[in-house]
């Protein structure tokens, strides 16, 4: 007997300049997964658009992990996972794909094994596969969140902004780890700049909340993380300082990178084009997309 | 010729936990002020209520310095500075009572010079004299504000939350100068502490906008300044921790001490009382009131 069901999960931004593994942005930019369990035995995985050369098709897959971790808590039987995945969320870019695939492996199976799992439950399983539960939570929920871990259980608050804006990410032609980024971080800081990311952290929150979109410019500045990444991104602070010349309310890093990514409330193609020229100096192959918020998070579709 | 104006301003507690130098709040606890410009030559001050014996009458005062700042920035011609003030919030106890004499001084000289200042305006003065913006945004503007300086200029977010809850403040009978209590903060931090309160502030924030308050538990934790501060008042901890015992949603120091601040949505009298019967255990005499967001700032009555 054969059980089949289809997901979609949206791509996120994570960070987003001062909210280093707080905040989380879902956006319009979707993987789509089908999966089936079913009494044959094996594993079988097919994946298309991105990424799809570099995805490991056996248990090392995140998504396949995701899976198990539902069929082990709930005693399901399956022996066969048939998944095919049509990804168009940039593999390693800092765009959440593996949140997105996680996210879509634990939905999925929830769905076919009898709906056991909150979207709560599903969100600290996520958040154990996957390390942190910045991506994971908007990936879920959809909209923007802010993510804590308090005593090893991920905390969440889920909200939309009463304002529009759109974001433009500047895709360059190569990826990084997170684990690469993670590694140019400090141990410690200064107390002058741990206090500056606080106050543009609780800042961005407030806009984002209230829409009051013209604060963006102050409350969208770093000082813990983006600096110390610069050096992995050939033409970052360019990049950015292109987008805001254009006319960009702000603009940051994308989860890790390599992606950047612009605010907006209009002139989203000029700062767009303006972003990938000016990564086009540094030798960088870009392409641009325009990106609304995602208010859904992943659904069965 | 004379020309008199009577002024109310609010007490204001700073920080809130994880938003060091950022989040304020005002609250409903006022110092009433009387300010008269006249030809006569001299400066007049009478004081009475919290610390008028410990208030300075003369040009050292910050409230006749805010004043001097209007006058000489209109080229206003008086002579004579006559003021007033009746104060309840108490003296370098973290409730802004600073602030709230800079505002005072800077809203009724305005007033009595023909209004030529927005209350930007004001808010840029009064940082100038105070150093920074996190407890005279919330003098002057009312509710809850988030501030930021950026390049030397103070940039705030006002807002109320759509949720009710109370504060109960608690005054042990000494006083801390935010001097000694900001000596005693170290100059570089874990990289792990400066992101544990980026993740708490931005919460926060969202937690007040949106009027969550079951995240306040959460959001309300502070790893950058608290620690460093408790050996600077007794029993801190404990107090703290009788109050979330009691049913407080959080308790955190208000501003740079040495009351400590609990937030509620019920309980507020058992509150209270605990964290006064924890203060006495360390031999600490302390008071406690129960407080509001006041939602105007500074007002002309």
């Amino acid at each position: 007997m054969a059980n089949t069901v289809k997901i979609r999960v949206p791509g996120t931004t994570a960070n987003c300049g001062p909210g280093f593994d707080a905040v989380g942005i879902a956006c319009t930019l979707y993987n789509d997964l089908e999966l089936t369990l079913s009494d044959e035995d094996g594993i079988s995985l097919a994946i298309t658009g991105e990424g799809a050369e570099f995805i490991p098709a056996d248990d090392s897959n995140v998504v396949i992990k995701a899976i198990k971790m539902i069929l082990n808590k709930t005693g399901h039987t399956a022996k066969g996972i048939k998944l095919t995945m049509v990804n168009k969320i940039p593999l390693a870019r800092g765009l959440g794909s593996s949140a997105a695939a996680i996210v879509g492996g634990l939905v999925g199976a929830n769905e076919l094994t009898g709906r056991h799992f909150s979207q709560e439950d599903i969100l600290a399983m996520a958040t154990t596969i996957e390390g942190h539960p910045d991506n994971v939570a908007p990936a879920i929920f959809g909209g923007i969140t802010v993510s804590i871990m308090d005593s090893g259980i991920a905390n969440y608050l889920r909200f939309l902004p009463p304002a529009d804006f759109s974001m433009v990410v500047v895709i360059p032609e190569f990826n990084l780890s997170t684990k690469a980024a993670r590694k140019v971080l400090p141990e410690t800081v200064p107390f002058t700049d741990a206090v500056f990311n606080v106050s543009r952290a609780a800042l961005l929150i407030g806009a984002l909340c209230t829409g009051e979109l013209k604060l963006l410019s102050h409350a969208l500045q770093d000082r813990l993380h983006q600096p110390y990444r610069e050096k992995l991104i050939p033409g970052m602070a360019q990049v950015l300082s292109a987008a805001r010349q254009a006319g960009a309310l702000g603009a940051v890093l994308s989860g890790a990178g390599p992606c950047l990514l612009a605010f907006t409330d209009g002139n989203a193609d000029k700062i767009g084009k303006a972003m990938v020229k000016a990564f086009r100096i540094h030798k960088v192959k870009a392409s641009y997309q325009l990106l609304q918020i995602d208010q859904q998070g992943a659904v069965i579709i």
